[in-house]
């Protein structure tokens, strides 16, 4: 049997020692586990980054693939440490919401507090819960435990509070929800909500009204307004940063209204 | 029988989740693949920056090792994706002339045009090839997918067109082709043109004429003029970043004639 | 059997294409070696963060694992290249001191000078021992091959100097010797050297008084002082950054006294 995937992703960079020792823990724990990166680069303490990352990674692997998340701003106070099963995934994260963007497939499998000491990492450290919870938990699980052992289910936890669409005077109106690597903004707006041909998408101060169905449709450095690989509508420059060029951020409003012919 | 090796090289960085969307895909199909991360920080649509850095990567891989690789401004337009044996290796790459530099140890075994759906991810965004054909493609080839079934082979495909070095009034002319983490600048100038003995070398419009074999034979912070680890003509600054102190880029010119005596 | 583990830490960055060449070499000689990056973002030549690095990285991982290190300013020149036992981990490193805050756990076991080139690439070039001695004599040692093979015994070796904090005047002196990447500064006070109770840190020119356990006790922008995962004093802001705000760096120094009640 191949033996179990454990993805890691956290907001720990790759500069310190943390994530190195995370990956220590676990293998010393299930020496044969077969780690794969997803990210050490969500910003710090990001959670709606994190949330819009895990959402758009996470359903592609194949099911059963352990996933420990550690953007955790709340380590070591009250919150929970939680095991999660969700779209067939298995999530180890901190109760802080970042995963439940993945509940839109459906509601959870099942949600257990970590409460078993047993397959922890002693003593437990205040503020490195991945290297002395996550990461030996992680292990135990890919050794096979039933998660049933790791704790008690909850029936409520942290939802994260995502911006939705709304229409004002026929216009749709949302955000720039997560901004990529290459500086494309990507929005709240779902493709199957967008009027069909031409728009007029305002970002900001700026008008956008070149509609396209990829970036190499135009020419160098012209903002286009298309739909992104997550199927949400997405601002874009054609081999440029439409961050740095449009100056929008995460939250910046963004209104879209049927263009007037053209496009 | 170990199970297939595939490498991944993009210019996604690790703040979106593209990379990991494409490792989840890839994993989909064939969970016992062993990934492994050569770069996901190729700079953002630069070709020649990828070409150089699959050139003096690739070589060094297991023969039959599947490398994907997506550095992709044409992507969803009319560019072909292609499946690549050459000099031993199996790279999916679009056809944009990313890989042919490792044509300089011959020709291509084979080239193929990947145009059969059955072995991708439906539906096929316009924007993230990735993860909707070359990461399928290569789980499939990585399970023992014979690759004439992908598509049909090609004879003509996109070429890099690299700067040649040239000789003019008794000097070697060529330029910056790479330039490392650590500030070096490598250039497209063979060790085996270059004159015996001291050099004389101008960087754009600085003179460098310390000629060693390694960085550490001069004192900190000085320039210096050695063979790279490539076989190429590197400028360094000893425990420096020569890019910076002599405000050189990618396609700053560069000179070489003998030193005069010294050294 | 489970293959050999084999982890890499380098100064390297992943937009060049070092790092890719050694993973090449390594799986070259041992295809079912099992890779695990555990940094490529060291400083360019800083070997103080190497060896805090190390020293809270290595000893979680399984006993017998294969490590990796290149960060090695002296590349090329007489700097030995060596093997080294210890802590239960298996060492290869240029033999720059990096690795020796691991001796606090003990004597190393063996140290051993890489001398051997039957285990080298070939031609060994005087720039990149990574690709041509480290990465092939770690491909050899995860075969299986008696590290008593690789060279000649050695008894001394290059010990990082690094600093020891003092007491003067009733104070706890130090200072900062590790940023990370939330900009939490560590430094080389160990916790059970600080006084019981409220503490009154100065760092640089600023005074912390406020002591927590973790870093969410305190609102968000305020400066704390906690012992670190590491057991060592540390200096953060919640939710924030500390080096930045207080202007401090690796350096800064670092005086504790009781604090007067309150806290």
């Amino acid at each position: 049997m191949t033996p179990a995937l454990v993805t890691l992703t956290t907001d720990f960079g790759e500069d310190g020692p943390y994530v190195a020792a995370m990956k220590g823990v676990l293998l010393g724990i299930n020496p044969a586990a077969r780690l794969v990166d997803l990210s050490h680069q969500i910003p710090p303490q990001d959670l709606l980054h994190a949330a819009f990352f895990l959402r758009h990674a996470l359903p592609y692997f194949p099911p059963g693939t352990i996933h420990v998340v550690v953007v955790d701003p709340g380590v070591g106070t009250e919150r929970a440490a939680l095991y999660v099963e969700v779209a067939g995934q298995r999530i180890l994260v901190p109760d802080n919401g970042c995963w439940t963007l993945l509940e839109a497939a459906g509601r959870p499998d099942q949600v257990i507090r970590l409460t078993e000491p047993a397959y922890w990492r002693q003593p437990v450290s205040a503020t490195f819960h991945g290297r002395d919870i996550f990461a030996p938990v992680a292990g135990h699980l890919s050794l096979g435990l039933d998660p049933v052992r790791l704790g008690e289910p909850m029936a409520e936890w942290v939802r994260l509070t995502v911006p939705q669409p709304q229409v004002s005077g026929g216009r749709l109106m949302g955000e720039v929800v997560f901004i990529d690597h290459f500086g494309n903004l990507i929005t709240n707006l779902p493709a199957e909500r967008l009027p069909p041909g031409s728009l007029r998408v305002r970002v900001g101060p700026h008008d956008v009204t070149r509609r396209v169905r990829t970036y190499g449709e135009a020419e160098a450095g012209s903002v286009v307004a298309l739909v992104s690989s997550s199927g949400l509508l997405e601002i874009a420059v054609s081999q440029g940063n439409a961050a740095r060029q449009l100056g929008a951020a995460v939250g910046t409003p963004v209104a879209v209204e049927s263009g007037h012919g053209g496009g």
